[in-house]
């Protein structure tokens, strides 16, 4: 059940502290953003001193991670290691005080705080629509606990289910090859595959390993997903899918009517 | 039963033809690089006009290229497209004239001739000691039939027992985790897994495709290879692995002793 912004806010104190709302105007329409915000800073919550932190990357993480920064410079926390998922995430950490490391270095993660594109009923998720899935499945895959932080716009009933893009990486070489496919592999689900493009010239969007993404858009459900991720892990020149199956362990969702935590 | 040389030479003429015996010269020692060029011979006897071809790459798969493009030369062959699958193939095919094209173009192919490191009593093989086990798995892959030609010493009891490399294409990225991933996921096999390095400065080998190779090394047998495959592509952070499973439909084995065919 969620927990109304009132008793949130009264408890937590984390709606003010994120500027949302103040003692003279207690009752606000919030925005998409806002609410993502108030799902990363309950999730930093969790993070204490001393711990490793996986740090996500796109618009919702990104409030986790400039929250982190500023528990940090004002020193209630500290001796936090970050381990970005992406050269952005790696940016703005940086910028924010963060002291960063890697997985070479640092192989377990205590939390790892992070958005998703999709999130079903069984706590898997879709990530990867800002292009980092393959960064973010290392790093989310070793942490003893993985936080995700949504909007309630992103819960759906079956994996790819919003419509929206299910991304793949492929490697450069043959992509069409490849993204074919991936489009046969998921006919029964009337898959459409398609090269990520991006800005005017339409060129092929590279991710930070210098590979191509194929979308892939589904009209109905692809069934078990653990048969559905061998599938594509199964052919050649994928090298990873946006699929997160039971990895996250705390699903926090953050909706009009207040704050959803979600255990798995 | 291998078939003998003299029966094979008086039959095929293939080893006359390779430069390797002359009717003066009845009998010679063969070299390990004489047997790899019997096996090449033979296998582009399948070889018909007209056909999409899959261009292995390595020591034996480039002697079946030289051939092909000898028998174009003399056109015995004719309208023949091939598929390379490697930058170092691509090279050699140009050079004795043999057209190319790419899976993109032609995502169906006739017949693949390459070479393999290991191959099982069930026709699974370890392929990627040459580094290019990710283009060829995308080549041979769709041929309708995939011809392996090997000289009697890559017979091996099981997948590993050569004590040699079974290669891993790795994304550069936190190389070391994954490669103690890997060493991890094989543990009770005695598995050892090191960066493949090349030249005095022992600098990284890095792959057509910008990655890099983690070569595993095995005491014991690895088990059920289906279980191990999945596995290893369930890694966030592989690209790849060398072993192919069920894919030989024919392996020409030269020996001493003669040639053996082994069909699936």
């Amino acid at each position: 059940m969620a927990i109304p912004y009132p008793h949130f806010i009264a408890s937590e104190k984390a709606a003010m502290e994120a500027g949302l709302l103040s003692p003279s105007q207690p009752s606000i329409i919030l925005t998409q953003d806002d609410l993502k915000k108030i799902a990363a800073y309950k999730a930093v919550e969790y993070v204490k001193s001393g711990m490793v932190i996986g740090l996500g990357t796109g618009s919702t993480a990104k409030h986790a991670v400039a929250r982190i920064g500023e528990l940090l410079r004002q020193g209630k926390l500290k001796d936090i290691v970050g381990i970005p998922t992406s050269k952005m995430t790696h940016e703005q950490a940086l910028s924010v005080g963060i002291p960063l490391s890697d997985l070479d270095s640092h192989p377990v993660i205590d939390i790892a705080i992070d958005g998703a594109d999709e999130v079903d009923p069984y706590l898997n998720l879709v990530k990867g629509r800002g292009g980092s899935l393959l960064r973010e499945k290392m790093v989310e895959g070793v942490c003893k606990k993985f936080l995700v932080i949504v909007d309630e716009s992103k819960l759906v009933n079956y994996i790819g289910d919003s419509g929206l893009a299910m991304p793949v990486e492929v490697i450069q070489f043959c992509w069409k090859f490849t993204a074919s496919k991936l489009q046969k592999l998921f006919e029964e689900s009337g898959c459409e595959a398609k090269l990520r493009t991006f800005g005017e010239k339409k060129e092929p969007f590279v991710t930070d390993n210098g590979n191509y993404i194929i979308d892939l858009y589904f009209k109905e459900s692809i069934g078990d997903l653990k048969v559905a991720s061998d599938s594509i892990l199964n052919l050649a020149g994928v090298v990873e899918h946006g699929i997160f199956l039971d990895m996250a362990t705390t699903v926090i969702i953050a909706g009009e009517l207040g704050l959803t935590v979600k255990n798995k």
